[in-house]
């Protein structure tokens, strides 16, 4: 219930043994809960609006405070923020 | 508007210009629309539940396809998505 993916754990782990990174691809999080696992996060909203980090450098994670501009100054990337709002019906 | 960061952009320019990145930081994005000079989304919800990927890897970007499964496996990473519910009030 951690995604989309609907396959068997047996086959994910397969598939996870199989995998062939991408060049360059390796460690993400360098900073968010090291210990854990794995860093899920489920957010509850009701209205308004909320911007949430996907770069992973965020001191106010899981939202983002803006460290992608510096992120992507420093490396050459082009990450920035899921902005979800809510509806109002 | 980007993030809930409010400084000036001279003052977000002078910081990503004096940015240490951390040891191991890189280019996270290897994937999602690498033309485009930042990778921001914005989701309406009004209802229900969705999972949306921080990994970059996603073949289902923004949403999560449960490929931080493989990219965890592969680099010791512990990344996973944000899931966003919208309660009804
Ligand atoms: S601080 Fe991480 S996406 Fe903005
Ligand atoms: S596929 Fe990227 S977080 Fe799940």
């Amino acid at each position: 219930v951690m995604g989309v993916n609907t396959r068997p754990i047996s086959t994910q782990l397969h598939a996870a043994a199989d995998y062939v990174p991408k060049e360059g691809e390796g460690k993400i999080n360098l900073l968010i809960d090291l210990e854990s696992p794995k860093v899920a996060n489920m957010e509850e909203m009701s209205s308004g609006k909320k911007v949430f980090c996907r770069c992973w450098l965020s001191g106010t994670f899981p939202l983002c405070d803006g460290t992608h501009v510096k992120h992507n100054a420093a490396c050459g990337d082009n990450v920035g923020p899921l902005i979800v709002t809510v509806k109002s019906e």
